[in-house]
């Protein structure tokens, strides 16, 4: 069972008529409730307003991957909980980062760029492109889906070169941008994935729940890594350390202190 | 003529005799004066105790390539100076990070890691190993080179993938460590480079000053990349969007607002 | 249950009385029993010396992991077979190159590169170090472990760069290396790992056989990806093309032939 | 000067009359054309019929970087000079590989991959966007550029993640494809440019031929770097090498032979 917590800023939802009808318990509850289709996962949501944006330290021991969706309040984030949340991925908890989520302080800060994009809301079509047909992440999409109506993101996209990439989307007006790329950054897995605005009805879409569901499936990993900067002693070395006049660096050598 | 600002973090010289010793002017001052022995390079300084710690927005309008040494003081850097100084490297400024600037706020904002290290001070033998003869960087640098007394840095060095590996270190207490390695992030080229710590002379050496000045002219880079996500609105999409109902996306077309 | 085929060149085996003694049934065999002490591993071998190298479809269609070790006979490898077996790890075959297979016609075809090192038979001490100690392939090793007695391979290594470093070696005479290292080739997971000459019993030690268990899980990848440049015809274009004055490629439409 | 060699297989501007009509000289002339505008750059001509593919010794002693465009002949270029090629793109000659050059011997030998796409011709338009606004390979282009009528490259494209990703194509027809994408393999640089196809004066775009222009320049590498397997032996190693119960391996040591 993969646990997964998706986070949303809940804030449009609250404050948007178009968007409370299409999304009204939050875009949040609508990408868990289509994870926990999927009786591998176990999703449970977290926002903005809850007391340390729900990401305390006992719901990120209890999540194996994490998902985040925000747009108009990545300000509010607190950098405290970014710190925190990267410290997590960087250990092993997987990270998916959706649509608007590119210009979050943990995408950019677990990238280390811009995270730049050029945008458009029109309402246009597009299409996403299969890069990577045996990829974990793209099983059960046949070489690429569509969207009928959704907002632009294009190139240039201001990230480090992925180290796959996934989908590449066509827009309508004449835009592509590279919707879907993964990451490895410490031992967290990292993939981003474009679809989701919340004037559209996105996260009820069977492709977009389904590669939600690969990603989280791909991004889960069961190991940790914590690192600290360790001093070795010199009597720990793996080897003797003779240093010019002073003789050995090893306990009870002449010149080990 | 490639303009680089040498930072100094210049705290232990100011406090520690030994160091005091070996570099009275500070650490930065004998780096710049490496640099300037050759006559493409023209290279300045800048410290923590100064305002805005030397790098003001004129001064790295001015600076082609930035290196950063550190230690006992990175908590001491200003977020705000972090921020400016990795904008500028997005856009093309060149940074070179030294040794136990690996733990720099600037160097972990770039690669998004922990940037975590192993360490001793034994004053060990270090034996630099070139990974990659050709390489601008090695330029003059047969093999390997030595440094008789070093601090170490043993892996597993808490890093992204480098897009090159430059050094590979041996120390005489049997470890290993990625010693030079590169990353491109947004427009700007990163070297990070181990030697250096503050109670050895590295800065003299010979090799040494070859590799910083190669890495910096590696770094140098004429062109700026500023991105900030713009908007493209529908009349200026490439291709026209029809959207269902509504008609075309155009200036003048029908359902275009 | 993963099934892995060991290929062995088993030359030196039948040739050399001192590798013989270490190896009386092949390296292949000594390796192959190491991995089935693995209950979720069944490995066979295959031999240089079998037609069509041991290496027919039928085997490949029953191989979920290659691993290759070669030393003095790679030129007697069949340029068909490499192509076979280039194909299938494409495809998604998991492939394990070992020690003297650096320079086996598979993984520098599968590279595009030199893959040259330099080397040295001295019976010296090898430690290696792990770079990644979250990583799938180093589960078990605990910082580092050592040969004592082994053949050098020294940088630099030939090689593109590793999607993620994983080993990297300390050798007593004073060189390092990269010695286990990771690459995907279209849906194939590849990893090299230096340890195994062949008068030397590497094959029997157990942080050896230990990560080989290790990299075999970690290269095997149950989908498989057949691509053969697919022409699309116009009419099954996602789009309708309109040509200038030729109207729509579509079929039934004007000037659509 | 930065010496480029051109090379043209050369046939359907033989065989066919709607080439021979755009390219009566063949491509590989127009493309030098192109090329020779700029004063920085000469560039000469090789093709397929020329003794050794004019690819002889002497012709690649004099070329900084060559360029390969070929399409329905990959077959009949030889194994001996693709080795030859290989090498030298190794040792760091620049290697710019062109349209239909996908499917080449030479790039499938660098990528070691199956290079597959998918693909039509209908003469539809291209828009190729600029992926990384600042470097060298797009100084002059402007966000994008269009090509009237091309025929279409699709993803998935089976190629290495790039190191950098320059140009991604929108078509008409409603593909996307990595139309312009670099790799570093040994010391030679590789940039791949999809625009080109025979049947349309692709080589004669302003935009195309800035875009080569500046892919030579980048291409361009100085250094070489010959490597060929040295053996080190025990008496040049760095250190000494002690080896239980034999002593010292250096000349004059026991145990030394």
């Amino acid at each position: 069972m993969i646990r997964v917590t998706v986070w949303g800023e809940n804030v449009h939802e609250q404050t948007n008529e178009a968007v409370k009808k299409i999304y009204p318990d939050g875009i949040h509850a609508v990408i868990a409730a289509g994870l926990n289709e999927d009786p591998e996962l176990k999703a449970s949501t977290a926002t903005l307003q809850e007391p340390e944006h729900g990401l305390t330290e006992a719901v990120l021991d209890a999540t194996d991957v994490l998902t985040w969706w925000g747009h108009c309040a990545h300000g509010d984030v607190e950098d405290a909980i970014v710190d925190r949340v990267q410290k997590r991925v960087l250990e092993g908890m997987g990270l998916i980062v959706l649509h608007s989520g590119h210009y979050s302080k943990i995408f950019k800060r677990m990238m280390g760029t811009t995270c730049s994009l050029c945008w458009r809301e029109a309402g246009e079509k597009e299409r996403l492109w299969v890069c990577n047909p045996a990829h974990p992440i793209t099983q059960g999409i046949d070489g690429y889906f569509e969207l009928p109506h959704t907002e632009m993101y294009g190139e240039p996209f201001g990230i480090p070169t992925p180290d796959e990439q996934i989908f590449i989307s066509w827009f309508q007006g004449g835009e592509v941008f590279r919707s879907g790329a993964t990451w490895k950054r410490g031992n967290g897995n990292i993939f981003y994935f474009r679809p989701g605005h919340e004037t559209y009805p996105i996260y009820y879409d069977d492709n977009v729940k389904l590669v939600l569901k690969n990603g989280v499936k791909w991004a889960a990993n069961a190991s940790r890594w914590q690192d600290d900067c360790p001093n070795v002693p010199p009597e720990k070395a793996p080897e003797p350390i003779t240093v010019q006049g002073e003789g050995l660096h090893r306990p009870g050598e002449k010149g080990f202190s």
